[in-house]
């Protein structure tokens, strides 16, 4: 598969599915973008584990297809009650800061547990299918949310829209369409002037290689900037909008995202530019209220700040390191940007003020 | 000449310095580290030209220093009024930025100008190393004057002092000691306990190659870490204070410095934490008030961002793109922090508000 062929595809290419065998799954490795498009077979609970832990599949929504299908496999292998808790706890320990891993995987629990272990492995795939068109659908549905709000700056402007986007938040990050992007390809399909400035996001440069890459792909015009430069262009007129993902949103609309948003987030208001967040409602945490004190940051390893992978000039890739050898680095992977910094939620039930009030307008069903 | 070398003979090494032949001049080649110590033979004012162009030296002091050389050499080969001219039209465009450069070619002008012609290069070389011993006297000023706030840190904290700095204003930016960085070997050569959160500076890393490389050397304990995570930081209370360098600080003190730093600025005064910029008074171009509008941003290659040097396991040092190819990428060097986000401007003759009424207190010569 070449990343040609991805091209022409189009959207119609999932970030995840079950093989041909009927119970593997396959994934594209995101560790191998932009600079290959290769796709990675996972066979067991263990190697679902470890694609998350090692990032080959990232964003929080495509954490959460992942840990679901690492549950069927884990069934498949053994569907007694202690082989499932075994495999839930595995694989929820994998990355702690993305709630919708733990969303997806309570929901498989709920709608497996009650069945007799013989329809255990069936129920599982059923449902962990039905959680990726889900993710689809509500992808497509906050597209269209954000849609209007693109639409309503065309409007007004009557040129370019330039919206800024921190990390990953594509179809790359989703089974499909993806969160803070869907509005974006929506509004380009739709023939609507817009450009994207992509933060490169250190240390993974998640922008850079990825965002970057479905933009191109896909034939949206976009610049790459340092994650330093935002604020700049910001100051200047230059940003419309931002748009980003967010790996958990507390019930009172703080938002835990890639480490530096909240800094993208302190220049929006700064300048009076609209901060958005796009998420399926799978990536609230109905449980807390305070970001900065309840969610988990996770720490990751220094060396993704020394070291960094590129392409030689032979075609090679490899990886390099960036500072003197023993320099020591730290490594948080995300930050919580304070709801009073979000302009608006884009929910798949419409786009909502970051507070609980505004959250349980479009969720009554969450009030207690 | 090893790091080892420079690493024992401290902070007695200058950037800049008139080599052996007594005219031409030796600068330690930036682009080289952290990988190797290496220092290169500046041998005309288009060299000094092509060196500061190229950020062979970097920093707003060094640039103006190795400037001043410019003209020496330029001078050496014709003592001319239109030789002169044309050398400082030549070598005031280098880079837009920073106003030291302006301000020692100005220095050097008024040195030279009403000489006779064979007076003129003996005259440009002694005025070049008073500007440059001037340079060293100056950061001790200002090493003095940020020492007395980590003091006083120190003693309410009795712990380890925490200073977040961006980009590289250590010795490695100036003629010696440095800017931002000079109160921060003063407090560590008193023995206060002090910590120092090293933002990497994407995209040319001059963070994570350069002031970490320094520190290391100096033995003072430091983090590299994304630029994206300062704000992280700042709000759950890792950072004691954040000291940054300036490339131009307006009457009214207005801030330019390398790109980020505005979003720095943000996150300190969203946390209540002080944020400093030293500087020298060259630095201070009393000609303008609002630096949004009336400072000249740099643009550098989007090369910077789409492809990074760095060391191989096997010890070879290549560039490697980061990014899928083709991708446009923009690249802005600096940003404007509005002097509202200030908590003060370092001067070596003292701290001072950033208002124009504070600066003039210790600079009342400029009033008019």
């Amino acid at each position: 598969m070449t990343v040609d062929e991805m091209k022409i595809h189009g959207r119609h290419y999932r970030t995840i599915w079950v093989a041909a065998d009927g119970w593997s799954v396959e994934v594209i490795d995101q560790t191998k973008l932009p600079f290959a498009f290769e796709t990675k077979l996972l066979a067991s609970a263990d190697e679902a584990a470890e694609a998350i832990k090692a990032m080959i599949v990232r964003g929080a929504p495509l954490i959460g297809a992942t840990g679901a299908y690492g549950l069927c496999m884990a069934l498949r292998v053994d569907a007694s009650d202690e082989a499932l808790e075994r495999a839930y706890d595995m694989l929820v320990k994998t990355r702690p800061t993305a709630i919708n891993l733990k969303w997806a995987l309570d929901e498989m629990m709920a709608s497996v547990r009650n069945q007799p272990k013989d329809r255990r492995v069936a129920a599982a795939y059923a449902r962990a299918a039905q959680l990726c068109d889900d993710d689809v659908a509500t992808n497509e549905a906050i597209g269209r949310q954000g849609l209007t709000l693109i639409e309503a700056i065309a409007g007004k402007k009557k040129s370019t829209v330039n919206v800024l986007t921190h990390c990953n938040a594509g179809w790359l990050a989703c089974v499909d369409w993806g969160t803070a992007l869907a509005p974006i390809y929506m509004a380009h399909d739709k023939g609507i002037p817009i450009h994207v400035w992509v933060d490169e996001t250190r240390p993974r440069n998640q922008g850079g290689s990825l965002t970057a890459y479905e933009l191109g792909a896909h034939g949206v015009k976009h610049s790459i900037i340092a994650d330093n430069a935002g604020g700049h262009y910001m100051q200047h007129g230059d940003v419309d909008m931002c748009i980003v993902g967010t790996d958990r949103t507390t019930a009172s609309g703080d938002v835990a995202n890639k480490i530096g948003t909240y800094l993208k987030a302190l220049a929006a208001h700064d300048n009076g530019v609209p901060f958005y967040v796009a998420l399926p409602s799978s990536t609230i945490d109905w449980t807390i209220a305070d970001g900065m004190k309840q969610i988990e940051i996770e720490e990751r390893s220094g060396r993704e700040i020394t070291h960094v992978q590129g392409r030689t000039a032979a075609g090679e890739v490899l990886t390099v390191e960036l500072t003197a050898p023993g320099s020591p680095a730290r490594n948080p992977a995300f930050d919580v940007t304070p709801a009073r910094l979000v302009t608006g939620l884009i929910t798949e039930r419409g786009i909502v003020a970051a507070t609980r009030d505004g959250l349980l307008k479009v969720f009554p069903e969450r009030a207690r």
